[in-house]
């Protein structure tokens, strides 16, 4: 475990000290700055980043996913959401404000800045790391109250951090048609058949996972995310990547780029360094025809985006390859379940061990997850963890995105309730499933609210509905169980999964609070999460990945079809946990066909592997429920 | 009925040269423009418009609620959405194109205006009948195409308009503090606490509603809505007030608005004619302090949210009237469930005298309707309807915005389902319900698919679900069921409903459509009204207005509070029509509980009422279901 993960306070008087030396110094700026903004991402605007984009982490302490800080003359803050709430509040020190994000009285970061700013107040930020649509709601909020955002070309907490880690460069894994189904260069001809329906010259791609997708290629340059450092620039006759280009060195590479002996001269692609893609997209614009178009996603980053002259500008909340690559095709499917397959497995043999090795007192939070990770790389094609392991035993649960730490490591017990969120990168698929287990005899309270989380899951999961209907719309079926006893969860109900790719991506998901997602499709892939936490206590989630299925109800209203979900992720559900008497007769059937299903598909993998504790124990805890 | 409700399409040939003569005419507009916007509001964004404001109807005959009509030299196209799909199609001749709104097919009013233009057009409309963010979002798309919104300060259509009706003045009623809870001061002193709060010097109030809510005044200019035409513009010590001047000679309104002993200049009316409202703007615009702020909503006219410098505008998507507003006081409370029993006792004396009349074969749509009204005309208070009874048998039940006319009436008969969607306006509160009901006996698929609206209005109205929660995340739960089975209804599940005011208002609604809505709050009023609707053979829907209430479940989690619905309307569901053997427990509880609510409270008032046969209708409706 990485010190940096540490849930005791960070120290920040004297890197507070010298940030605010910082927004003074003109060195850096022309005129000082009254507030400064960290936002959590890099320049690709990644919800994981590498070690050298941690700045947010490394001003405040708080090493969650998601959060904002902001450092004024006076006041420091951090904006973070509901999973983070107990985490942030114990790693940062007392010169930090939580703000708890979707609480009633939390002000936005606008409204806080308006009403903490003397009059006419700069606030910078680095134009590289906050997203065009950001900076646009950001700047407009603030220029109505008399203060001005401006951008502060050198990234202020890189100034102040001594020992910044260097940009990786991993080495790059090359993907046959066994895995993606589709070449790069069919991928190409697709986008570019989009790209001329809407008459768009030129796409600029930033996102990571985007960029791997569209090229089947995979990096390491992100912990937990396959993807690499890049940028990439398609016009109707070019291909242009951005790239560390010592890269390109290496021999399977060039050979999967066709980089020596290229087809066409429109397949070609010409490789560059990273940096250079401002100066190229500078040249790109300058070039454009009278009538020349250019695709970039408005969660780009401001500076690459402001390169477009705005009437050129064609901004897409979500790109044609975010959509493409969320659709996933027949063998992209094929290798997601598989890849489940194989995760459920190696966690099967986890709870049998747990069972067994719980009562001996040995097991902690940090070993349990551990064990799982020595359980799935025994797998085929197991290339490393899709997120850090939440191994959480009772009060520990509740802290929504938990990860273990010495100084917090509990011991599993027979009187505590266990959580495990975990997954997998698989060369065929990512993975990523949440159960919680009791392994001696839980609460009534426990039982009582792991049951209306499992009816909420079910809710969603069997969920019937028309074509074109949007994820958030189903959000609710998640919860219903939970609000008729005044209970409820808050974070989303579900994301959308990559193959062999970052374990949250776009344009789908299941969330009251995405109001911009894309309709689910047919071979669209997400999770279903829903959650209880009692703070102090438990936390309770259960989480599959479903794939989007075409459904065949009685009827087919106006000939719209019908969709629902069929569960990827093939791991039993504790029916200890459950109050069965509570559950529907629909519901007690869903959990026995689910169990029917993980014990016939998995209880196979796991005879030809021959781990027969973990079969024994599929088997067990597959019986149906009365 | 008007003749303007013709079911047969309205013959535009020559109305469309005309105006395609206007558009190129320099009387009018300086350079010819190739589209001109016909939207379906008033000057004041209004939903339901008084007859010299029909211009859409004027131009194309389809005269629903909803809908805009664009001509062009070579096309004319009207979109309009699921509700008025069918009305549409048979108001229209064929120089119109039908958009049909919500398919997958259907191109926006942007996209399409976008595929039709010649290089460089300009799209002509007048800008006081455009919302600004209408206007605006309109104007962005034209733009990036290379065309051009501009404003036709002549309107187009009342150019070629003969014989254009006159704006009314009807005579103002003024309401107490018994129907209202708040005196009008009392109100302007809210709104201007509200304003301090915001540092905001101007409110330009231009909903009819709100300014009719404002002042405690209620007219009859528009059919079915108790309101009048006004502006207002209030600041921290004036009250402008635009309007027909000839209306403040009534003794009782001056007497009402103090105009001839104001006791403090702060609460002094002004008033001054309705056509000023711009030039006052004007004046006050030019008259702005350095910091001065003006609120006006982002859906008033473009025309005057233009008055305002851009610096100095605080566009707002809702007001703080309207959101006052949505939330009824115990006063306004007290009324609308008074006004919904007297309702009650009107339908069930309706539905007592269908049974006894309907084997005669002698009963209409219309002569439905028409016995509806009279009856509702007995009862106490009564001032009109609240919108045109919907009044539909069969095939035309399936038409989800019908309208009996003589071309269109059938009988009711012991063969088909009948559907009345009516209400009215009483001095106490406005009214809103839908039955659908069998007087012979029922298919098993229309009994199938009653029992799933069914399904989902009890979903809806029985859900409990935070405090904070927004309506539109309740939609889903009225869909459930039918999606289940393959069915679905294109249209919102509810909308808040004035006191009497407006049966449609903001901010609060149920709706998969509506991102922008306010959450529900205790206090507020919304419908509850799912469907289905067979084209060809028959509708079902199934409303009730119910009031948002503090719910008690078991739990109270973070000490969020949880709400749920009291159903205000009380008329009996008809029995016959339900499959009690697929309703749940909970259901068939909700059912009975209902009933009982119906047999007591509006039992009492048959009694009170002396109407014997209808008390009889009713204690036989309301027996319990097994």
């Amino acid at each position: 475990m990485k010190p940096d993960n540490a849930m005791s306070p960070k120290i920040t008087v004297e890197l507070l000290r010298q940030l605010r030396q910082a927004m003074r110094n003109s060195k850096y700026i022309t005129e000082p700055i009254q507030a400064y903004i960290v936002p959590s991402g890099d320049a690709h605007q990644s919800e994981y980043i590498a070690p050298c984009d941690c700045r947010r982490e490394f001003i405040c302490g708080f090493n969650g996913s998601a959060g904002t800080a902001i450092v004024t003359e006076q006041h420091a803050a951090m904006w973070t959401d509901g999973r983070y709430f107990l985490q942030g509040s114990q790693q940062m020190d007392n010169n930090w404000t939580l703000m708890k994000m979707g609480l009633k009285e939390t002000p936005t970061q606008e409204d806080w800045l308006i009403s903490v700013l003397p009059e006419n107040s700069k606030v910078g930020v680095d134009p590289w790391i906050i997203a065009a649509d950001q900076w646009k709601n950001m700047s407009k909020a603030l220029t109505s109250a008399g203060h001005s955002l401006v951008a502060v070309q050198e990234n202020l907490i890189d100034v102040i951090w001594q020992d910044r880690p260097s940009r990786p460069s991993t080495k790059l894994i090359t993907l046959g048609l066994k895995y993606t189904g589709l070449t790069w260069q069919e991928k190409i001809a697709a986008l570019r058949t989009k790209m001329s329906e809407r008459k768009i010259a030129w796409f600029v791609i930033t996102a990571l996972d985007e960029i791997a997708w569209l090229f089947n290629l995979r990096g390491a340059d992100i912990e937990y995310n396959p993807v690499f450092f890049a940028y990439a620039i398609v016009g109707m006759n070019t291909i242009r990547l951005f790239i560390d280009v010592k890269r390109m060195a290496d021999p399977a590479v060039r050979e999967h780029l066709q980089l020596d002996a290229p087809s066409a001269v429109e397949m070609t692609v010409q490789t560059a360094p990273y940096e250079s893609v401002y100066t190229e997209l500078q040249a790109i614009c300058a070039a454009l025809g009278p009538k020349d178009k250019v695709w970039i996603s408005d969660k780009a980053s401001c500076a690459l985006t402001e390169v477009i002259p705005k009437a050129r500008r064609s901004p897409i909340p979500y790109t044609p390859l975010c959509l493409a690559k969320a659709v996933k095709n027949a063998t992209e499917i094929q290798g997601m379940k598989m890849a489940h397959i194989k995760d459920a497995v190696a966690l099967c043999e986890l709870f049998a061990w747990l069972e067994k090795e719980i009562p001996k007192g040995t097991v902690t939070e940090i070993s349990a997850a551990d064990k799982a990770e020595e359980l799935r790389s025994q797998q085929k094609d197991f290339v490393g963890l899709s997120f850090p392991t939440i191994s959480s035993v009772g009060p520990n649960g509740a802290i929504i995105h938990y990860r273990p730490l010495p100084e917090t490591n509990r011991t599993l017990s027979l009187n505590e309730v266990y959580l495990i969120d975990s997954g997998a990168q698989y060369t065929d698929g990512t993975t990523d499933v949440t159960r919680t287990m009791h392994f001696g005899t839980p609460s009534a309270f426990e039982k009582e609210c792991f049951t209306y989380v499992l009816k909420g899951h079910i809710a969603v999961s069997a969920a019937i509905f028309p074509n074109g209907t949007k994820g958030h719309l189903l959000d609710s079926f998640a919860r219903s169980a939970l609000w008729e006893s005044g209970l409820d969860y808050l974070h989303g109900t579900g994301h959308g999964v990559g193959c062999f790719l970052n374990v949250h991506e776009g344009p789908c998901g299941i969330s009251y609070k995405t109001f911009a997602d894309e309709p689910l499709e047919a071979g669209m892939i997400v999770s279903d999460e829903p959650g209880y936490y009692e703070d102090g206590s438990f936390g309770i989630r259960l989480e599959n990945v479903v794939l989007v299925i075409p459904a065949k109800p009685k009827y087919n209203y106006r000939n719209k079809g019908s969709l629902t979900f069929e569960p990827i992720t093939l791991v039993p559900i504790q029916a200890k946990m459950m109050n069965t008497d509570s559950l529907t007769q629909k519901e007690r059937h869903w959990v026995n066909e689910y169990h029917r299903q993980c014990r016939e598909t998995v209880g196979a993998e796991l005879e030809r592997q021959g781990r027969k504790e973990a079969l024994d124990w599929l088997i067990r805890e597959t019986q149906p429920i009365a």
